[in-house]
């Protein structure tokens, strides 16, 4: 990712935490993480976050996304001793939908990125607005899009290993580059 | 603890919540937990809270405190094949001091309540404003104190066994019974 790319998404992520209300740290705002998954169309799939702790037993996130921005489909595994990661979403600010395996949802709010839509196998929808929350289970294949507003939601989960999360698409490269 | 203290103290409580923008749930706005701890002081010695999840593995927590009232002192033991409670406050508006094991701060901000002075024996504080935060790991006996603006405070943590919390003062009950 550029550095340009990523220096217009942080500041445009801090006026989505702004909307909420969240208080961040300077060195927070300074060090946000903006994930484009290798994909370089950060609009259509891509995720914004501040972790605000990540220690061998608890983790919590505040993530943002943009309007329409998908996080793309992937699936936290079990590997050595460690379960797989168990998430909560909790939506503080505009609507997240959000799609699990299980039966289709006839009508969904919306859908996968045109672009890479191939990737997205999983279609049962869950709704998410503020003060609204979801547990998601380990080994559950997952992706969520924000509606017209953007997003800004609460993770709240046993430890993150982000370099084991197992994607669908195969071109994703979950940690990022900064050019 | 009596009904109308409890919906009094659900209802301030809220107030804190509003103006920390923090957005609930119907139901979690009528199921506040109110704890006087057994003490029957609550303005003194309480803590107001939703907890979001309390999974196996993941607990999630908003809690107030009314200005200058305290959470008394305690300590998250290890019990059966469970490593005792790891927890991360997040201040979210007001302000807390909280105190834990160490050298004594030697002018601290705030004082233990004057009525059960002698259950609290910790006295090395950290002052949290928003934004900022604080991990606590288990068996570190803890007490936290309001400023004047009372406060909001995100808990993050491993699983929640209120009930095996280990409280310095014998007398508390932390379970609340409701008449």
């Amino acid at each position: 990712m550029k550095k340009e790319i990523y220096e217009k998404a942080r500041i445009r992520a801090l006026e989505f935490y702004d909307r909420a209300h969240i208080v961040l740290t300077e060195k927070e705002m300074e060090n946000v993480e903006v994930a484009d998954f290798g994909l370089a169309h950060l609009a259509i799939e891509g995720l914004e976050l501040v972790t605000y702790v990540n220690t061998d037993r608890v983790c919590a996130k505040e993530m943002v996304l943009f309007p329409g921005q998908t996080c793309p489909e992937h699936i936290h595994v079990p590997f050595k001793n460690y379960v797989g990661k168990e998430e909560v979403f909790r939506c503080r600010y505009g609507k997240i939908f959000l799609y699990i395996g299980g039966t289709p949802s006839v009508l969904p709010k919306v859908n996968p990125p045109k672009e890479t839509a191939e990737y997205y196998t999983v279609f049962s929808e869950v709704t998410l607005s503020p003060g609204e929350q979801y547990i998601i289970k380990p080994n559950t294949k997952h992706w969520f899009q924000a509606g017209s507003e953007g997003a800004v939601v609460s993770e709240f989960s046993t430890t993150s290993y982000d370099e084991y999360d197992v994607f669908t698409n195969p071109n994703i490269r979950r940690i990022p580059t900064l050019e």
